[in-house]
């Protein structure tokens, strides 16, 4: 095990499932209008919950993450969780300190129900009969987990991109239920321009005659690898393809002139491609960017964020990163105006960085720092 | 006639078609070693050349443009060429004083030799076995319908985004051959930003089944459509799209909940794409996303932009646009460092605009000014 780094590893964690809703009046109610019933959640703990509950963080995955956030699933297991550099003993989120809880979303294709699983009224799957989600009903599903782990106030609801969006309605949905909020790399709501990248993906994947009106054995691989290539370029900036790529070639010293894998980027692209349907559900996917086109936060304003923000009690660190432009800085600044226009504690800080939108992965060093500090000074409020 | 506005139209234009290539020797050699027959130019010309030949401007159309420059091509034809708001009397190009040449490039679908035309060697359309082209081949094929039209020195080559491209080039193909060059919101060498939303519009033409490995009778519809919606994102910007959509929903006034038009973001996009694909082809799209792709004009300074310019005697106009991300204001600083590393006559604008790289087809009045003045100052030279 010393691959893995024992002093600051989480370890070997198990991943476990809570299932509600198998009676009617227990069965989660939708934005749509709709409920859903047998609802599996599946979720990752690290750490140890105090005995007055109150050291208890929950952790939200960004559109293709899922519950497992830390440490490896075995001893052969050769790569740990997706932000296993910001969990740990020691780390940011401290695992000495805190209890971490991370769970798939609902939609999603890890674990917790989504539109591959089994419709208990019909025997089958769902595929394009679940029901069209938004980030609230993900929410909701969560907060029969936090019941369920007699958890009664998360010290804080973290998370970057969509898991940014979850964390901020959690502060909307709850507003009792959670003292802080730590919102990377996102939004309160969603522009244009995102819908607009987010409908090409899906035109990609149902144009892809595999998928079949989502009735699919096999992944519709083009379209969905079509679908991540495209929201791939979203996630690094000009700059940071610039530094990494270029126009290096991938394997000749000059132009093929043909349509094969010439450049470097491409090849890149092609193997996230490749590499995505492997592990992710095409329906899934449809689901979740329908959520994410449908969150605007601003909607429990009557269009107004700050009026919106009006019932948040949480404290706020919100945090940006200077090349994001797929959520761009000038949103994290709205949103924190209408928390400060609200009187609200908030913390924001824009962190200069190329990565782009994924910056929130990978510039651990600058985000560990202010997420540490904040989780600390919380931290402080309940045990003094 | 007067919905045409005769006062500042060029009124109605003839296109015509140039032919060469007819002999192995007169043939159009590639750069890609190979070399093309029975190549035909399609091109239009407004005002009347003058005795002396040295009024002459080429004004390059952008990837799915064409040789329809401005005026109508018929008494009931109701939309004028695609830039008819800079083309005519007393316009920035103006047809009292200028002569103006537009022709539709090589590899194009708007009547010049392109993948979809006849292979004189095998009778059948060229599809996938259509020479792969770069910009200097397009330009090399100007040049033949430059000495068969009698001009020896072109008083300006002038385009738009990959128009610009072509100006550039002939800049250095050229270099005797004009008296200067107005490149717009255009780049001296594309990035690995632009090469992958170009890598992901192809594989989703090439993934459509309809495409049949380029041997289609009818379009490739959702490929080509899905190619396109990504494209048009890349024309607009993030602030533009807002301005212009918002969130504001289609039909309804609440989310429908389900994957149809939603917002009208969506149903806009869904439009371009349909319309697209009933005016422009398939494999040309290929074939020319391709040529931008190779473009770096660095290469012919050993990578070295400066070195690549000192072959240069064009005085240069150049004009960005501040929300152009497509070929952002940057790339054109370093085209314009270029230059005047050499020593070049060289004017700049970075023109203040939200409305993206579509800017350069939108943005008259200010753009025009600049045109008008960089036009005047170059004809006193020589007709004084």
């Amino acid at each position: 095990m010393e691959d893995m780094n024992p002093i600051n590893s989480v370890g070997i964690v198990t991943p476990q499932d809570f299932l509600f809703g198998a009676t009617g009046e227990d069965a989660l109610r939708l934005d749509c209008g709709k409920t859903l019933r047998d609802v599996t959640i599946r979720y990752e703990t690290y750490g140890i919950l105090s005995e007055k509950a109150d050291n208890a963080i929950l952790v939200e995955h960004a559109l293709t993450g899922d519950a497992h956030l830390a440490g490896y699933h075995s001893e052969t297991d050769k790569k740990p969780g997706w932000w296993d550099s910001m969990v740990g003993p020691g780390k940011p989120f401290d695992t000495n300190k805190y209890f971490i809880v991370c769970s798939n979303i609902i939609g999603g294709c890890s674990g917790s129900t989504g539109p591959r699983s089994v419709d208990p009224e019909t025997g089958r799957r769902y595929n394009m009969n679940f029901p069209v989600l938004t980030i609230a009903d993900m929410v909701r599903a969560q907060k029969h987990l936090m019941d369920h782990l007699g958890i009664r106030k998360w010290l804080a609801v973290a998370g970057g991109s969509m898991g940014g969006m979850l964390a901020i309605q959690w502060a909307i949905s709850y507003p009792d239920n959670l003292r802080s909020v730590i919102a990377i790399a996102t939004t309160s709501r969603i522009s244009p321009q995102s819908i607009a990248f987010n409908w090409v993906g899906r035109e990609a994947i149902m144009g892809d005659p595999g998928w079949n009106g989502g009735e699919y054995e096999e992944q519709p691989q083009r379209g969905l690898a079509i679908a991540r290539m495209l929201a791939h370029i979203t996630y690094l900036s000009d700059e940071s393809m610039r530094k990494k790529f270029g126009r290096n070639l991938q394997d000749s010293k000059d132009y093929s002139f043909n349509f094969h894998k010439d450049f470097e980027i491409e090849s890149y692209l092609d193997h996230q491609g490749t590499r995505f349907v492997e592990r992710f559900d095409a329906n899934s996917y449809l689901f979740i960017t329908r959520a994410i086109d449908y969150f605007d936060i601003a909607d429990y304003g009557d269009g107004d964020l700050t009026k919106a923000f009006s019932r948040i009690k949480a404290a706020f660190l919100v945090v940006s990163f200077s090349s994001d432009w797929l959520f761009p800085a000038y949103q994290s600044r709205e949103l924190v105006k209408a928390l400060l226009n609200n009187g609200l504690d908030t913390t924001y800080c824009n962190i200069e960085s190329s990565y782009g939108h994924d910056a929130f992965l990978l510039e651990t060093k600058s985000l560990g720092t202010l997420v540490s500090g904040f989780l600390t000074a919380r931290h402080l409020e309940v045990v003094s």
